[in-house]
């Protein structure tokens, strides 16, 4: 396994750096082959324990710890076994005595045994029965479980967790709870900006459309590029290659990889999708270690959405947004310190009042009785005057509308009776703030009130991503260089406000989109054709790829033309069946794919970024019923800038992130009162 | 413009870093839209001057300076005008007096005219008249011109070069001349290993396939992961979106970027692929600074293939390999210190004597008489005891085999005939060298040769590129898999022979390939299914993705296992027409398209990647006549250890690399006799 961020170091040396010379066995279960796991990390035939093998924890961070046995007969004919009646979990540290759990944390009351069944899909051919006209049914599981809450760990070392569950059957999991590491110089700010879905390619073709070049080398590069130090991210999840934004940006917050749709949780198999066995969030452990520090969560998707809800919530789904909503005021019973963000800005109205709101309960009253100064458009947040005040901004039902359509063509929004009141009003694009817009705003209230503290702040841009999934391209360029120019427009504040040497800021993504560029299109001569052999010919290969026609002449970072004649053949790998003209679509955000007749997606004919509705065709390579293109594997990059960007210079898993981050604001120590 | 590598600065800044309060203007003619330009970084209507505006220089460096009139009428009917007759050209620093060219440098007779005529495709429309139906022909452009061969200029500064060919028509391009820079440490040893073709993408599926995981946690990371500093490169071209590997290892050999195909030269208008005006590669430079440093060039392509060449060449086509063959022992007349590495090693046997080789001359016997120990095969590759002497290794025509060929399926390679000896013999893939053998062979020699003074090694991983491009995903793979072996090798060398620290190791790619991975596949399912609708039903996404079925239990580096069942949903974005089912072709590499009937590629129905000659269908996405994929625009990484890696830790153009590497290696100064 690999330290807590810093080496490369085999389990053998991470254990012995602890242990100073004991042994631990270094064959550990590595990951199995399947596309159906019975459940994630449960690599035990009938044992599974969460946090899984080989977690690694700061000393003092909460977590709940959850044993599950599953009995099954995976032939299907026969009935499903009894649960398991009894099982026995202890822990050892560094390969001392083994204790009994509830002895080791102090917990008088042995939790009860939880009983409850789940459908494994134990296979493709399961999964499809209904095609293969089989009579293959899902394996029944009967789980009986155990789960210990609000645990911690103070002392360093290498921890096993082990369950036994018959004479001879046992199952173990390893924790490392890391030595806590002081920066060489502390971040009293940091900024986490988030390009969700972005990748290496995204950044290249944004740089080709901003930035302008002679001979073709490039008079400036974007603004992050210039950062003190540039990283990769692994993004794999703890049980798939490909992540969703929910379990990376929570591997973020958190320090543990996650499964798929998991916020500050581990997956668990019960039904509920709150009961699943929590990890404390960044968040929690700023306010717990570092209380007067001030916190800030920006996102330009509706803001129960995956990542910013990483930073305030605990569920198994990222689609509990009524539920999330609340955590972000109320955090979650019987665990630690809430976030209560100093800062939330974002769109998600509907989850805030009305019909769709946690028991019909009005939010925006919840949060004015908080203290939060509520803010519904650009202009009231552009004019706050209340920067002391904890700050609420609301700009929309649903996700915000894209830069396009905040700043290009605003009519596109008109009748979206979106506005965030929920009056049936509408949110018209030119009244929602942009990602930098917020970002600014949020500084200011996140000085004032973290003071000589400092803050931590999250800003997403959610809408590359999005923009990406639906293969609307020039929209997802748009979002990422409003990033860029987000980014110049915050170290223009740092500077301003003093701060700037006191800021760590960091750039990444979550995840990656395949999205890549292999030419240019002359887009008048794709446009004239009808045969895709003769719309083809439009694209440019190699020397014939020439230079696109984007320039940027009023030096607002954004190219001034967005339709030139020579544009970009790009795209991505994967995705279902639709049409590629490279048009920009001019009456809204693409629409790549309808519902054909056989229930699968198909090219719209109507897509507005086609050739009449046409255009080269992508055939469907995906799963059945899936209507946009799916996430990648790729590494994603990681730009630092600032004290501890050190940290940040070569290639980290996502969940090393949060222990260099927690090393920049110096909080992996617990406090006195821990 | 960018400085030399260093910091982001604008022309302003760059000139007044120089001119210490001189104004020059800073507006330059950026880099125009279009596909169809008249010769790249010609923005003038009618002058040309290579090197072009903002070219830069280490002081002392050779270049050749062509200026190029072009005479034309856009309208075809008329007759096209008779070439410039007179036309001047000055040079100026830092904005003193113009001064005559000739007598800047010291040359006593003013060049010659030279004239020629060639065609300038100035339109799509143009270029694919035929099938138009229309009349539109080729512009015929009369072209006067003058040569300047071997210039350099060892004053740091601001240099512009004027071309007056009218009372009022003249154009300008500046170059600057850096302040030579000190390395904090010198690299007494450089090693550039360059994966051909490789983007980011592929990184992590190398990972995936050769490192274990725990609970999704790389126990791991690819041996060159470890490197101190992470940067990406910027791979455009002078002229165009998307390079080629010639161009793009030109830029890293001469500090200059090109134009596709071109080694060593900018492209100009002519004919001859011989007469473009040089520039001094790196090679040549550390044989005129540090002569006792010993140089070798390694590569799995054959020899005169792109990569290699641009360490020794100076030529317009990177196809003319019999030029280039003559290059490598005789350099080019009346230039330059000829390169001679005291190391090649690479396919291409056919160009060494036979009827392709230059004037069917035997350059075995011409490196024998200079010197060279010559060896042809693994065997006697790796049992060399001359290791003081110059080392020439030919072990096949054309191509290596690829790793598959040469270490699993060796049978593949029967009836080659492909022997270095050009008998007709086979040259089988177990007789011939890995990318490993043939470092660790160089480095001996190397060693030997350069003692004190050190070496320059560039190792090319070649096949990565040309198996993605007929996406033959896992020969790829294996590839790279194959270069991070070969790293880890190279390291435990450098340190057994005490040259670790001393030693500056590079990882970079000269281009992307758009290569990502969405998902996983059941190799079992997708085989036992003929409808497209079920075999993407093998496809898992997202959270069903799971992990894939390739374990390196022996460890070697390699996976044991290339046919999983579970193997990675992989691609790129662009291609002809081809099927793809995921197969690891065991018959030998893939060939995914065939000529179809209307002389455009179609899908190859015996593909052996496919099922039974079938799969999913991708769509052909590139104009007519193409049979493989495409290069890709995307930044590549760039992984630096050792000595002055501090260099490496940003994001930098191809052409910057030159003056990184020199830095490193202490040649940017002039040396005293110059």
């Amino acid at each position: 396994m690999r330290g807590a961020g810093l080496t490369i170091i085999s389990l053998a040396a991470a254990v012995s750096t602890v242990l100073a010379g004991s042994k631990i066995s270094t064959s550990r279960p590595a990951d199995k082959e399947g596309q159906y796991p019975r459940l994630g990390a449960c690599p035990d035939p009938h044992a599974c324990i969460f946090p899984p093998d080989v977690s690694t924890f700061l000393p003092g961070a909460y977590f709940d710890l959850r044993v599950e046995l599953h009995a099954y007969d995976k032939d299907t004919s026969n009935p499903t076994p009894a649960a398991y009646k009894e099982f026995k979990t202890t822990i050892r540290k560094d390969r001392g005595d083994w204790v009994d759990i509830n002895t080791f944390f102090k917990i008088k009351t042995q939790p009860k045994i939880e009983n409850w069944n789940f459908d494994w899909i134990d296979s493709i051919e399961t999964q499809y029965a209904s095609i293969l006209n089989s009579t293959r049914k899902p394996v029944e599981v009967a789980v009986a479980s155990r789960a210990w809450r609000k645990l911690k760990i103070n002392t360093p070392g290498n921890y096993e967790v082990k369950v036994q569950y018959g004479p001879k059957q046992s199952y173990t999991a390893m924790y490392t709870i890391v030595e806590p590491k002081k920066p060489k110089k502390k971040a009293k700010n940091v900024i986490l900006f988030i390009s969700d879905g972005t990748n290496v390619g995204m950044i290249t073709a944004a740089r080709a459309l901003a930035r302008k070049h002679t001979s073709g080398k490039y008079e400036s590069l974007l603004t992050f590029e210039d950062f003190d130090h540039l990283g990769h991210v692994i993004t794999n999840s703890l049980d798939s290659l490909v992540t969703d934004s929910a379990n990376s940006a929570s591997s973020y917050a958190t320090g543990h990889k996650s499964s798929v749709n998991c916020l500050g949780v581990y997956a668990d198999s019960s039904p509920s999708s709150f009961d699943d066995p929590k990890v404390e969030l960044i968040t929690e452990l700023i306010r717990r270690r570092q209380p007067k520090k001030a916190i800030g969560i920006v996102s330009t998707a509706y803001g129960q959405d995956a990542t910013p809800a990483a930073f305030t919530s605990h569920t198994r789904r990222r689609s509990t947004a009524a539920e999330i909503t609340d955590q972000i005021i109320n955090g979650v019973g019987n665990w630690t310190n809430s976030v209560v963000p100093d800062v939330w800005m974002a769109g998600g109205a509907e989850y805030f009042t009305g019909p769709l709101a946690l028991n019909k309960k009005n939010y925006y009253e919840s949060f004015k009785k908080a203290g939060y100064n509520v803010v519904m458009d650009k202009k009231s947040l552009t004019s706050n005057k209340k920067k002391s005040d904890k700050l609420l901004g609301v700009f929309r039902k649903s996700n915000l509308d894209v830069w396009f359509e905040r700043n290009l063509f605003s009519n596109n929004t008109v009748g979206n009776k979106a506005h965030p009141d929920l009056s049936g009003a509408d949110a018209l694009g030119s009244n929602q703030p942009g990602l930098s817009d917020m970002t600014i705003a949020a500084l200011e209230v996140l000085k004032k009130r973290g003071g000589e503290d400092g803050f931590f702040m999250m800003a997403e841009a959610a809408s590359v991503d999005k923009q990406l999934h639906k293969f609307d391209f020039p929209r997802a360029w748009a979002e990422l260089i409003e990033m860029d120019v987000t980014i110049k427009n915050t170290i223009a504040w740092l500077k301003k406000n003093g701060e700037y040497e006191d800021t760590l800021i960091l750039l990444t993504a979550d995840h990656a989109h395949s999205f890549d560029v292999w030419g240019s299109v002359d887009s008048d001569y794709i446009m004239s054709h009808e045969d895709a052999s003769d719309m083809r010919n439009a694209i440019g290969i190699s020397s014939q790829a020439g230079w696109p026609g984007y320039f940027d002449t009023n030096g607002d970072g954004f190219p001034d033309n967005w339709s030139p004649k020579i544009s970009l053949a790009a795209g991505t790998n994967n995705g279902p069946d639709h049409y590629e003209a490279w048009q920009t679509s001019i009456k809204g955000p693409r629409a790549p794919t309808v519902l054909g007749e056989f229930g699968n997606y198909v090219g719209n004919p109507n897509d507005a970024a086609g050739k009449n509705g046409a255009g080269l065709h992508f055939e469907n390579n995906l799963p059945h019923g899936e209507d946009q293109g799916q996430h990648s594997m790729s590494d994603v990059f990681l730009y630092a800038n600032g004290p501890s960007s050190e940290l940040f210079k070569k290639t980290y898993e996502n969940w090393e992130l949060f222990f260099k981050i927690t090393e920049a604001l110096d909080i992996q120590k617990p406090t006195k009162n821990e």
